[in-house]
C-alpha cells in the first residue's frame, strides 16, 4: 500500500508542479498582454485557463480515490487534503490572471491602463510574476525559507494596491471614469494573486511543521 | 462504525447549517451599514467573521478525523470532501459580507455610494439576502428546485452589477472618484457573493444526484 500511495502523491505532486508552471506562465502573460497591448498573448492566457482548471479536478479526482483506497492517516491524510486546498487555491490564481487578460483583451487596442500608473503595474507585475515563479520552488524543495519571504514581502505588493488607489484619486489623474473602474479590478486581481501566494506559503509552511497546530494557516482566503 | 459515521457526519452538517445561519447574518447586516449607515450593523458584521472562520476551520479538522478513523468510501467519502469544500466557500463569502462593512465603516458618516445607487445597491441587496436565506433551506432539505433556481437567477444578479457600471460610466453621475472606486468595489463583492452561492448550488445538485459526473461542478470559482 505504501509504495501505491507514494506513487499516486508523486503524480499528485507533479500535477500541482504543473499548475505553478502553468500559473507562472499566465501572470507573464497577463503582463505582456496589459503592459504591451499583446492581444496574443492575452488570447493565449484566456485559452490555457482551462488546462489549470482541467488540472485542479484531476488532483482533486485523485486525491478522493486515494482517500477512499489507501485511507491514509496521520502526515499523510493531511498531505492529501493539503494538496486538494492548494489545487484550488491555484485554480483561482489562474483565474485571476485571466480576468488581467481580458480585461487587456477588452480595451484593446487601446491599453486598459493610463501612461502614468505603468510604472506601478509593472511593479505589481514583477512582483506577481517573481512570487509565480518562487511556487513551484518552495512546492518541490519544501523550501521554507522562500515561503516564508512571500509572506513578509506581501504587504509590498499592498502598499502598490494602495498607492495605485492614490494615483486614481489624485490630482493629476487624467483617465476616464471606466479606466478608473479598469484600474481598481486589475490592481485588486494583482492585489488578489499575491494574497493566495501568501496562502500557498503559509499552508507549505505548515505541511513541512508537520501540521503543527501553531503554523495552521487556517481558512486560505482571509481577504475575499 | 456506521453510526459513528453518521453521528459525526450530523455534527458536521449542523455547523455548515450554522455558517449559512451567520452568513444570512452576516449579508443582512452587510446591507443596514450600507443602505442604512448603521455603523453598529458594521462593526457587529466585522466582529462576528471570526465566528464563521471559526467554523471553517472545526468543520475541516471534524472531517479530516472522520478521513482517518472511519475511512468513508463512495459517497460517504464524497460528501465528506464537498462537505469541506463547501466550508471553505461559506467562509469566502463571510469575508465579501465583512468587506462591504468595512466600506461602509471606512466612509461613515456619509455614505459609500451616492443617491443615484441606493436602488441598485438596494437591489443587489435584496437579491443576495434571499440567496443566503435559501442556503440553509437547501442544505437541510436537499432542495434541489430551489437550488436549480439560484443558479438560474444568478444572471439577474450580474445584470444589476453591470447596470452599476453603466451608472458610474454615465453622464449624470455626480460622485467623486473615491466613489467610483467604492461602488466598484461593493458591486463585485455583491456578485462575487453571488458566485459563491451558485457553486454551493451546483454542489448540492451535485451531491443530491449521488454524484453523478455531469453533475460535476468542477472547480468552485470561475470568476474570481
Amino acid at each position: 500500500m505504501r509504495v501505491i500511495f507514494n506513487e499516486e502523491m508523486k503524480q499528485v505532486a507533479d500535477d500541482l508542479k504543473s499548475m505553478t508552471d502553468y500559473i507562472e506562465k499566465a501572470i507573464v502573460l497577463a503582463g505582456k498582454a496589459l503592459l504591451e497591448n499583446d492581444i496574443e498573448a492575452a488570447q493565449q492566457l484566456i485559452d490555457n485557463d482551462s488546462i489549470i482548471d482541467g488540472l485542479e479536478v484531476s488532483i482533486i479526482d485523485r486525491c478522493v480515490v486515494m482517500l477512499a483506497k489507501q485511507n491514509p492517516v496521520a502526515t499523510d491524510l493531511r498531505v492529501v487534503v493539503s494538496s486538494m486546498r492548494l489545487a484550488s487555491t491555484f485554480e483561482r490564481m489562474g483565474d485571476l490572471a485571466r480576468h488581467i487578460g481580458e480585461t487587456a483583451r477588452r480595451t484593446y487596442p487601446n491599453s486598459a491602463i493610463t501612461n502614468e500608473l505603468k510604472d506601478t503595474f509593472a511593479q505589481m507585475q514583477a512582483f506577481t510574476a517573481d512570487v509565480a515563479n518562487r511556487l513551484s520552488g518552495i512546492l518541490e524543495k519544501h523550501d521554507t525559507e522562500t515561503a516564508k519571504q512571500i509572506i513578509e514581502n506581501d504587504s509590498k505588493l499592498n502598499a502598490l494596491h494602495n498607492s495605485v488607489f492614490a494615483l486614481v484619486t489624485g490630482d493629476e489623474w487624467t483617465g476616464t471614469r471606466q479606466q478608473v473602474i479598469d484600474t481598481v479590478l486589475l490592481s485588486r486581481f494583482y492585489e488578489r494573486f499575491g494574497d493566495h501566494a501568501v496562502s500557498v506559503a503559509r499552508r507549505l509552511v505548515y505541511i513541512v511543521s508537520g501540521f503543527d497546530p501553531a503554523m495552521d494557516p487556517g481558512n486560505d482566503d482571509d481577504n475575499d
